[in-house]
């Protein structure tokens, strides 16, 4: 089994990049997928779980999270045990054994076991700028200054949430086998490059 | 004219992949090269450049480098005249014309203009840790705290010298359109995947 993960910054393109991967390389693709289980299990709105994964609310976190800990505490922060939620379903992903691209959601940290390629997203900041203009075109304009706060926000709430699970670094190009810039490339002219790298990858001999 | 610039943390094996780059796309090699020249053109030993270029004797740097502003007390750094130098060694290099690969050096900020595909590579600290100790079989031996030490104190001369050059921080994954990690890999079997990406880079239409 081949398992790739896809971390990304925000706006760099990394999840149209991961989805473009999976359907070249025939793997399997999880995102909202993902999420869609979790809120379903659990009688959930998608949107809210969504949601409440992505922003904030750490302040009654303990610190022992990674080994599953439990303390008073954990009840109160509706995001950690949706955390737990997630652990759970991406593990399920991996234990069906097919070929799969996972992005974000630290399916790196938590499939560690599987030997995972972990692939890093990035971009230039005009970059994911103009990245998100397009994304949001026809829907309510937001100024250039509030754009680029909402990306340093989205970014900072990813490499807590991941520093909190792994206690590694998010974005750090030691835990990545490839981190890609995406600024400059067509994302249909760059899949097959990193599609082509991931396969030397899986059949090196080392 | 194509030019690849490799950036590497010391012990990543970046010079060897650099050089393999070189040979698989049939492009020059440039690094010690250009001390040599430095060497002759200078009549100097190429060991006192290399070491001077390496090392440290920052206290007498103005901050105005990058806009070549000369101060009085640029004549008291060897370093820094051996930067200039180097500067435009690689500069004519550049203006030859021809397909190069270059390593270290700077090369990617100091070949901007001429829009060169910047790699960086990495790797463990275990993995760097072992490489340095496979390339120095049969010298006096080094402790393993000192070998870790050594890389420390390498890598953090080489952020300081491109940071007062350009302003960019080093190794950070923006600065680069691929950062590599070594780790896992056989060089041998990286080179291709690194070469083909290079490929699609230097032909895509954006």
């Amino acid at each position: 089994m081949r398992i790739i993960t896809v971390s990304r910054e925000f706006g760099s393109g990394g999840r149209e990049l991961g989805k473009r991967l999976a359907d070249e390389l025939g793997f399997d693709y999880y995102d909202r997928e993902i999420i869609d289980v979790i809120a379903h299990k659990n009688g959930m709105d998608p949107g809210y779980v969504e949601k409440s994964l992505e922003k904030g609310a750490w302040q009654t976190v303990p610190l022992t999270f990674k080994r599953s800990f439990v303390g008073p505490s954990m009840a109160t922060s509706a995001k950690t045990g949706l955390l737990l939620e997630q652990k759970k379903v991406i593990e399920s992903v991996a234990a069906a054994g097919r070929d799969c691209v996972i992005v974000g959601r630290n399916a790196d940290v938590i499939l560690e076991k599987y030997s995972p390629m972990n692939i890093f997203v990035c971009a230039s900041m005009e970059a994911r700028i103009a990245r998100c203009i397009s994304r949001s075109e026809g829907e309510e304009k937001v100024s250039l200054r509030d754009m680029k706060n909402n990306i340093r926000v989205i970014d900072k709430n990813r490499a807590r949430t991941r520093e909190m699970i792994s206690g590694k670094k998010w974005g750090e190009r030691e835990n990545y086998h490839l981190t890609v810039n995406t600024t400059g490339w067509e994302l249909r002219e760059l899949t097959p490059a990193v599609a082509d790298f991931a396969r030397r990858w899986f059949e090196r001999t080392k």
